[in-house]
């Protein structure tokens, strides 16, 4: 609300090793690092596992609203797409009331197929996790949460 | 440590707003694009950033721990360390002791190109931010730093 900008600290004051942005990289880049070579064994790739893992919970999204969930951009989106079509893991409808919007649906291959790479992931995830109480956990996913509302341009 | 495993929670159990990994990648696929735009603005690229971001707090890591620290991969580092050294942003000198380790030490101009970037990460950092108490910053760092040790391959 001040009219003064405060001073910008500099990365050497706020220091890396405290730099959210910084850690969040690099958890990312190592968890998407493991997870993707899990993913390979069974012939997944990255926007296709997203994709998958978002259908399976969320029913006929739009593919727009999937491309937010799945953080896969549109153009590689659509090529997943016709490639899990293809293989019959998802089936796309269009919408009744508007004819330019498409819901996609996991299929029960689609559904089986994220079952068998679910278990790494939640493996992953738990070891992600390993050593942290229920609490911290729950107050670190509530200010994840703050910070996706703060970032985001979508309302989803 | 017991014997028995403990049966795997669903994703749908967990809920995909509750999936902190998930959570992570929304939050830094919007962070890292929105500064993607910023890069452009000054002909920066994602890899470039990070490497001059790295070097400007840590003074002259060898190659492999600069692509640990900076999250790029060995070959794409590579290629980006040619980039900035032709255009005299960063420089790089053998180890005395082993002639096949080379450290990277960030130039004056080097130092320039980020200082003009960094506003821009600082002001993404504190949108992010925005509304959540130091307390709770404090409390989700640490978390992070926890995170980055369970996850991490590396001792840095």
């Amino acid at each position: 609300m001040s009219e003064k900008k405060p001073n910008v600290p500099k990365l050497g004051e706020i220091g890396l090793q405290n730099f959210a942005p910084y850690l969040m990289n690099r958890i990312m880049g190592r968890y998407n690092a493991s997870l993707y070579s899990d993913l390979l064994e069974i012939r997944l790739t990255t926007p296709k596992m997203r994709t998958l893992a978002v259908l399976s919970v969320i029913d006929g999204p739009l593919i727009r609203e999937l491309a937010i969930y799945a953080v896969v951009e549109q153009s590689t989106l659509s090529r997943t797409l016709d490639k899990l079509e293809e293989d019959q893991q998802i089936r796309r409808e269009t919408d009744r009331d508007d004819s330019r919007a498409t819901h996609v649906f996991i299929t029960a291959d689609g559904r089986a197929t994220f079952e068998r790479i679910w278990p790494k992931m939640a493996k992953s995830y738990e070891n992600m996790f390993k050593g942290i109480t229920l609490d911290e956990r729950n107050a670190f996913v509530a200010t994840l949460q703050k910070l996706l509302q703060n970032v985001r341009h979508h309302d989803i």
